[in-house]
């Protein structure tokens, strides 16, 4: 029976010539990933296994974002027990506030993954990496320390959906509409346990900043890992990140798949998620009257250069809606410096906005933007449950980068063309 | 009996000829100041008060700048409280996210300090509008809602020390470690309840920067204002940021003080501030070997222009210690915009740095790089107070921007000539 491209990364990693959909597998790990928030947990589990080292010191990243700089003592503890643990077991990648940038932006960027890698992060959103295509899932924090111990982790082999994509996306609209689309259509649990393949003609027309936000959306379905067809594309950014040889996996022909699903790009519309589920989704046309007090542009969703890039395009030269704060986060160090040279961050002070250093900050509450109760934001993030931005009787609509500036400019949730 | 700088402003907004040390008097006030933390305080016993509005909607200032950005659901709704309010009674000078900054960087920014001014503000640090010749002092917020009724608040008249400068600051030395040096000298109680009054031929050499630090400081001698003598400078800076006219009150010849102290600016060394208090002072020589895990650049104290420009001057084109987070912090939105444009960002980001957005943050323990257990920061704030930057068991050093420079680049506390 043919395999699906999850399916054949998988199969190599564990040594099999094939393997199918409800398998358990020992896979071995390319790459083992932790936060400031997960990894304290995992090198307290990691610490009872009473290894000396971890499996490989060049394997394990640590990445010090979600509530760093600092946001307490609790976060300074948890920050400094990563520091200690990574200095003690001399491990080659661990990121700190100034070499930072938010983990699923930054491993791609700094060439930690490649194409056919297997990737674990103790994070939700680690399937980011499958924009590369690479098999990679979030998993917990004791399957981290095992990770970090063992450098192998157990799978239950997915089935998969495959989303043949076609057409190309209208000006301003993006994969973050894509993907909010798709959520909509088949809900938050659509893909649960299950591979999300994106294949097709309209691959090519599609940034690798769409891919990587579709791909970190996966998880907002409930699917095991989101991953992208390898195409020139992909292997252009692999070679000008990294030093390694991608391994291309492609679907057998044969492939079985639980569904497929076609998706004309080019009739995807701007798209929001409203309060308080990914998948309660409205095109920006249903939206209504929703006026906001704050907009936050950025996340491992939606930091990347070409987001910054398309929301500074739409609020140069005008200015910020009164009583709207509207915080723009770059993901990195890296996308901070290019959006600053190339005069992104000028505009966006020019017209009130403020800029902050790379962290997933307000996203999931944590700090640099925390909403009070009664208030409305509208994120580029990837979630929007009961209080993930603050006080449980905040909302957060999710939107794409275009969406979210044109609706700092206009002080409710409009359409990009609103504003030009 | 001849009045001093302060006494002579007290009498002029008190409707009197003269005043005396010890005198309780009722004065009119320019400007009533609060910030996200103190103004929540103030509002609810303004609301006790059953007045319709605050006594002149244009003399009330409010400043989003301690917990903002917001940290948590608590600041959030502190400055909910805050926007509300100052929406209701069309409070002319409310800076929210994106007008930002740190209130006493912000407020002679803005033109809201003339020379010749009595404001009271709820921030301890509200002395440091001295610099421009000025009558400022930190108040409670209960003063600070009589002061948003009736414009109007009770002093008793302060008696003064007379600081003479003469001579001149030598390269990478600057007003910080002239205050740090005074208040090693006087003690942290040295000046209680009096006001420090700078004159003498020494002061045209010091820029704004400089004073604005000094008279910052002020409080950390107990004092009730830090005042400088007007010169040319200060009215050029008054004329590029106000239309209002300023003021000049000079001392008379035969004004009494309980103390005159002669300082050369020429003999200041590098001066820093060793756990626990603002004065336990050594100069950079007797410092010896301390170890850093963290330093902070900015603050009410240090973000302004001279301090981020003097501290990219020593951090270009080095990197940042291993181990060692920087955090820069520019004042305001217009000092950050300006550092932008003028690459001084780039230098820092180059080098290892994080840039955050203006936020009083790190300094008071708010957020934006909070120290963990037996971790110690260089700092150029103005309070190293056991626990003030986060876990009770770290240090703080205080520092000028070229001391913390240097230090961030070294990994200890260093001389700037360490690393030229």
């Amino acid at each position: 029976m043919g395999m699906t491209m999850t399916q054949k990364i998988l199969a190599a990693h564990a040594g099999l010539d094939s393997v199918e959909a409800g398998q358990l597998i020992l896979v071995n790990l390319d790459r083992v990933l932790g936060n400031d928030i997960t990894s304290p947990v995992a090198i307290r589990e990691f610490n009872k296994l009473n290894k000396d080292n971890v499996f490989d010191k060049d394997k394990v990243t640590m990445v010090m974002d979600h509530f760093a700089p600092n946001k307490d003592i609790k976060a300074a503890t948890q920050c400094k027990m990563c520091r200690d643990f990574c200095g003690e077991k001399e491990i080659t990648h661990f990121y700190d506030v100034g070499q930072m940038g938010i983990e699923h932006a930054l491993l791609p960027e700094k060439g930690l993954v490649v194409s056919g890698d297997v990737v674990i992060g103790a994070d939700s959103h680690t399937c980011t990496y499958g924009a590369l295509g690479a098999f990679s899932t979030g998993v917990g924090s004791t399957d981290m320390a095992c990770g970090m111990a063992i450098g192998k982790a157990w799978f239950k082999v997915p089935s998969a959906i495959k989303f043949v994509l076609k057409g190309k996306l209208n000006p301003y609209i993006s994969g973050k509409d894509v993907i909010l689309h798709i959520i909509g259509k088949i809900g938050v649990d659509g893909a649960l346990y299950r591979s999300m393949e994106f294949t097709g003609e309209g691959v090519a027309s599609l940034s690798m900043s769409d891919r990587l936000t579709m791909t970190n959306m996966a998880i907002e379905a409930g699917a095991k890992n989101g991953i992208f067809e390898v195409d020139d594309q992909t292997l252009a950014f692999v070679a000008e990140h990294s030093d390694r040889k991608p391994v291309v996996y492609k679907a057998d022909e044969d492939a079985v798949y639980d569904e497929v699903i076609e998706i004309d790009l080019s009739e995807i519309k701007s798209t929001v998620a409203f309060p308080h589920l990914p998948g309660n989704t409205r095109t920006i046309d249903e939206v209504g009257e929703v006026k906001i007090d704050q907009v936050v542009i950025g996340s491992c969703t939606n930091g990347f250069y070409k987001d910054i890039e398309e929301a500074a395009s739409i609020i140069r030269g005008k200015k910020v809606a009164k009583n709207v704060r509207a915080i723009i986060i770059p993901a990195t160090q890296a996308i901070y410096l290019k959006a600053m040279e190339n005069g992104l961050l000028k505009d966006f002070i020019e017209a009130g906005c403020v800029v902050s250093t790379p962290t997933c900050g307000p996203c999931l509450g944590g700090h640099m933007g925390i909403l009070a109760a009664g208030e409305r934001a509208v994120s580029t993030t990837n979630r929007n449950f009961v209080g993930r931005m603050g006080h449980p009787e905040s909302e957060v609509y999710l939107a794409s980068p275009a969406v979210a500036a044109a609706s700092a400019i206009a002080g409710k949730i409009v359409s990009p063309k609103e504003v030009l």
